[in-house]
């Protein structure tokens, strides 16, 4: 038999796989490639660093708790570029439900709905907590690229239009940091031919 | 003049050479060393999953703030290895202190003082949260030794004395954990050689 604390550290040892996961955002010195880890803690910092750039309040622990499970399912599902045109979204969100379905049922009656609310709330993008979390899911690739020369856009030939598409949540829910940071950057990105204008 | 999203963003830049500070922790299916950031993340989640092993109260928001931000002096102090006897504790804890003003200095006013003293109070373990989050600082690593073969503990040739009081903030502070899980696992390396039994 299982013991509650066994399937607790067994999900524990599973997710240390997601430290294998890569993106395509690169480290800032540019030395290799960042993964979803990593991504998830710098995503934690940017959450207790930019809280007064969202108006209302927010419950700061789901915040953090977000962008610690936020990636999980990646573990199975794998990353998928954010600018990838061919991309099914629809099929995208289909199998990261169903991996984090599998992931999380390692854990005990009780955490799995836990966490899985967690992760479909981060998804669903509703709650000011995880309108906030997505926001930040954003900006920290962001400046990830600011100090990369572009090294994902140009990768992957990125027009500005897609980048403002997915930066939308940044304009919605921090307009103060989009209208000092974003919108200065993308456009300098333009004149630096980092990011390709229509 | 540097605004104050300036200073934040350049904080949060310079936040990102953590994922290149490495440990002596392998990953699980040890491709390679772990790092200070991937670390924090993982510690992370042990916070969310070991939840019900600490008795009393906890802030939650708070341990995964000290998750995030306990080892960022690293950037600058270096990771010290936990088994080695020769490093000078005070002096560790000293440059370590004198690393977390320097990186933090980069913040704004009112966010270095909050940084700093979750930084302090990390460190001093003297509140139930940092003491939860002190014990899963241990936990997180001891787990990924035990899933590769004690590789720390053979490179260190450590000894049963040093993992037990290593994890001392374990015994103290999530009894069960520690007799359901780190005592046994102790008495297995021994028996397998893993760990040096005096």
């Amino acid at each position: 038999m299982t013991t509650k604390l066994e399937k607790q550290l067994r999900f524990l040892a599973e997710a240390d796989k997601l430290k294998n996961v890569l993106r395509r955002t690169v480290l800032t010195d540019k030395s290799r490639r960042e993964n979803d880890a990593e991504h998830s803690w710098h995503f934690a910092l940017f959450a207790m660093v930019m809280r007064e750039y969202m108006d209302g309040s927010l419950d700061m622990e789901k915040v953090l708790k977000l962008a610690a499970i936020h990636d999980l399912a990646e573990i199975y599902a794998g990353d998928v570029f954010a600018y990838d045109t061919s991309a099914d979204r629809a099929e995208k969100a289909k199998n990261e439900r169903l991996a984090a379905e599998k992931l999380f049922s390692l854990l005990p009656d009780g955490q799995q709905e836990e966490f899985l609310t967690l992760f479909l709330e981060f998804d669903a993008c509703l709650t000011p907590e995880s309108r906030y979390a997505n926001a930040l899911d954003r900006m920290q690739p962001f400046l990830n690229n600011v100090l990369t020369d572009g090294h994902t856009w140009r990768e992957g030939d990125v027009s500005k239009s897609q980048v403002e598409e997915r930066m939308r949540p940044i304009l919605e829910n921090l307009p103060r940091a989009y209208q000092a940071f974003i919108a200065p950057e993308i456009k300098k990105a333009i004149e630096k031919g980092q990011l390709r204008d229509e």
